[in-house]
């Protein structure tokens, strides 16, 4: 275990004495498809690394609509925020997309860890700062009204990630499935699917697929006005 | 300095000779309402605490519309997740409302007094998982499409917060500025002026200054849906 751990992102770099201490306090769990992992307003009893599968971090707004705030990969973690609040409560929910295998972390063992290593700490730190820039975006995105605008601000930001221009010509490939990208500007598949098709009988994105490209820029970056 | 320090929820519970290092690193800045803290996008040289005043971080949206993600009052602090940004830009904007006195800690000098403390790292990650816990609030607000769903949202979480029910007669004192209100609402203050107005003449909420009182929470809650 104590090799698994140190390919992952937020343990690299780590000594080998505090890998083997953190998978002794590991645990590995499996998930089916669809299962629930957590549940917000539920206490935090610890956090996860995803091993294998997809997870679905969700919340639900008053009106039971479910927003994406993030799909995690393999790779990557998940809930660490939520054992560092005061009252231990999950702010979001957390669900399994695919199979899943989880690397869980009980919450009072690891933050003992945490205690020890101030690299641990600081990977930790990087980590959680990667959440309040992820949230950043997305609240920027949402303050724009029309999902056209939505959209078009998700696609400037994933050009940005992908280091290419926001130019005609460019192809940007969405990093999610349709379903998960409607829900995360707030909508459904449905308004999304017209939003594109409008877009490309406008001449302005042609669609295939997860592939989008840019046909007009200008036109495009007008509909965040 | 190290006195004034360990008054800051941040650095509470910190030993004397903690406080006294962060003291040495610590400068004390002053800017005047309106003066621009931190732009996005450039590069974060370090964070601050609040000492007096108050700093708005906000965010722009491609079309250039301003939203306020937080209201940092004297006590706090901001732009710590910055510091652990892998290309070290500000993710958001922090701009003075009132004449104020800040705290600044260099980057640098910081990160390696954090690397010596470990109680230090731990108040960094409960400080960074507030953040987390706010911005998700706020994105499942804002994925409501109506003002009106965006402000009862608000309201709600306004009521969980200080502990009273969403309930008929309770009364919801705004803990923001109008203007604020508005554009964490992501909407403009005129907007938000008359959606209070409607809501008054419907008789679902009674309107005084910043006391809103509730009248039909079951109006009110119908739209959210």
């Amino acid at each position: 275990m104590g090799k698994t751990l140190g390919g992952f992102a937020m343990f690299s770099g780590l000594r080998q004495a505090e890998l083997a201490g953190l998978a002794e306090i590991a645990v590995r769990r499996n998930f089916v498809k669809g299962e629930s992992i957590l549940v917000e307003g539920d206490r935090a009893l610890g956090f996860y690394l995803v091993e294998r599968g997809r997870v679905k971090i969700y919340k639900l707004s008053p009106d039971g609509k479910e927003h994406i705030l993030h799909i995690i990969e393999p790779g990557f973690n998940f809930a660490e925020a939520c054992i560092f609040f005061e009252h231990d409560t999950c702010p979001a929910s957390a669900e399994a997309i695919e199979n899943s295998s989880l690397i869980f972390f009980p919450k009072d063992r690891f933050l003992s860890a945490l205690e020890k290593s101030a690299s641990l700490a600081m990977r930790m730190l990087g980590s959680m700062a990667d959440w309040v820039r992820l949230m950043a975006e997305q609240i920027a995105g949402l303050s724009l009204s029309t999902v056209e605008g939505r959209l078009v601000s998700y696609l400037v930001v994933l050009a940005r990630k992908g280091e290419v221009p926001f130019a005609d010509g460019v192809t940007i490939t969405l990093d999610v499935e349709k379903g998960v990208l409607a829900a995360r500007l707030g909508t459904i598949p449905e308004t999304l699917s017209r939003t594109l098709k409008k877009l490309q009988e406008k001449g302005v994105l042609r669609v295939d697929r997860s592939n989008l490209t840019v046909l007009d820029s200008e036109g495009l970056l007008e509909m965040l006005r």
